[in-house]
């Protein structure tokens, strides 16, 4: 399949998800640059084909991975970089990277997060501070359990970016036969969509430690895409109103809330669970050995909610608990009244 | 709480969710008259305060239940009559009673079907047959499976009537600190979905036999709700466009078909699912011992879209497995295509 326009690809980032596009990609005939923090999993990529902590069971084809933990040699290489890190780590792993080399690279952003130091999207983050263009820049989201990927088990995924060409090459080089691609300009929408879902999935987790039942699990969803609907249609229609307003009952704004809020496989989820039962956020953190997305972006999405002047009140009340010790079950009542 | 102004109250049917709602409804105070075909249950029900079949772990107060097989008796003493049997035995039972019984009377339909005689809402055959008044019907929606409520785990129930006196006595009737309840006035698309949901579900269930994952029932989900929407925005721009247009981004519309899609309570998921795997509908019919309300309802919608001339392609192929012998995976080969 190959992907001549986009010319070397280089992924920075191991984790699950980073791993499963590393399999998509190599599974589609390109051979990448994948930055490794760990020099442990360098070598067991490097000799062993596969990763030893995340989607263990995902075996690469040889030679079509070069791991390595020089950051400087994958962006010198590459002319199109995914970055797939925690938000909460992005922007320790950019500032070893000269701002020079970030220019003229096509970014493709698999971060489900906003920056917790700047409450900014990547693309806002980078053209802010590396001089990047918007034009450059792909977001990768939809609803995608990485441990289906592994089993090639089809699954959807959207690429948002305001250059055409770009978007459809970078999901050129994803589809394939378990991998369906869309296209579509909403580079903040889809993006918020991904951050809100994150927040919504703990509250989820609180509900199900709280003994709340199925049928409360469907309207308590349920609201939570009314309310990320009404964030991402005013936060569209007060900062983008000439763009085209993208379908948000589509796989990267519905879809992507159902499967974080129903799978038992989300993190987010579980880390709600957790602080249901009465767990502090840094018994959680410390319990799941990594910080749940939602947790800062619970405290970003405060900020941005009351930036835009929209209101998000349900994921206010999950930041509330996270942030400001209101007790969950104090939240949930609160939160039954709201419902409907 | 009492129902003055609902007068006595009767209940026709006690499958689970007749067995709910009368729990429901005696929890709050009220005195009902129930009828029920089978004269085993009605004494057990007299002499032990439960269903022998179904709910069997709701437990009546003795003297709020006037359980009996008369069905006349039933009519004759009740002012406001409940109705919540199979869509497809709802003729049959209906059929027991003089037309004049039913003048005057309020009639609340919890019934999750057309009527597959006729293709009709419950409502517009009392219209049409019974010369019963619109400005009288109240349907119960929203999602709420009977085991739950037999739990009193919160759930939220929604009441549709165009007179806004009875829909609110009716919701007052209901709620209590297990359910929450609220109205609107959409009488037929709070019913439209109902039925649209257990198609879906249908279709929920083959998937999940056919092995997809969750990321793919994430996105039929999506996809099946993005259909219901325009499927109901459009019936109610063409069929009663001077009315206020309802928020289908609530529990009665998106959060019924949540509960049904992902629950594995689900009955018609649970058809689906044999469907899948290749039994026939006649061996899934006698193996459930009962018909999936989304078999006939597949059918009934099929005319109903061809009526209004609104496509709902995704049910549409749930129809064609169901009756036409499309194989079902001839039938997910096609929608994995449709869906974004």
């Amino acid at each position: 399949m190959g992907s001549h326009h986009l010319g070397q690809i280089g992924i920075i980032g191991n984790g699950s998800w980073g791993t499963a596009l590393a399999k998509i990609l190599t599974d589609n005939g390109n051979t990448i640059y994948w930055w490794v923090r760990n020099t442990e999993a360098v070598s067991y990529l490097q000799n062993r084909y596969h990763n030893p902590h995340y989607l263990t069971s995902v075996r690469f084809i040889a030679d079509t991975i070069r791991p390595t933990n020089n950051l400087k040699q994958v962006m010198e290489s590459c002319d199109t970089v995914l970055i797939c890190v925690p938000s909460a780590y992005a922007l320790q792993v950019m500032e070893g990277v000269d701002k020079k080399m970030w220019q003229g690279k096509n970014i493709i952003s698999a971060i489900k997060g906003i920056l917790p130091e700047s409450n900014l999207l990547l693309n806002d983050y980078l053209i802010t501070h590396y001089d990047c263009k918007l034009d450059n820049y792909v977001a990768i989201t939809g609803p995608c359990h990485a441990e289906e990927v592994a089993d090639e088990r089809l699954s959807y995924l959207t690429f948002s970016g305001l250059n055409d060409k770009l978007a459809h090459e970078v999901s050129k080089a994803f589809n394939n036969t378990y991998i369906h691609t869309t296209c579509n300009h909403d580079i903040w929408g889809a993006q918020y969509a991904a951050v809100l879902k994150n927040i919504y999935a703990i509250g989820a987790g609180i509900a199900h430690s709280l003994d709340y039942g199925d049928n409360f699990l469907s309207v308590y969803i349920t609201n939570c895409y009314r309310e990320m609907y009404h964030f991402l249609k005013d936060h569209f229609e007060k900062v983008h109103p000439s763009n085209e307003k993208p379908d948000f009952h589509t796989s990267a704004y519905l879809g992507d809330l159902l499967v974080t809020g129903y799978s038992l496989h989300s993190r987010n989820r579980t880390f709600g669970t957790m602080i249901g039962k009465g767990y502090s956020v840094k018994a959680a953190t410390l319990e799941m050995n990594m910080v749940a997305e939602g947790y800062n972006a619970a405290r970003g999405m405060q900020a941005i909610s009351k930036t835009y002047s929209i209101n998000i009140p349900i994921a206010s009340l999950i930041y509330k608990v996270l942030w400001e010790s209101l007790t969950p079950s104090d939240a949930f009542l609160k939160l039954e009244k709201m419902l409907s």
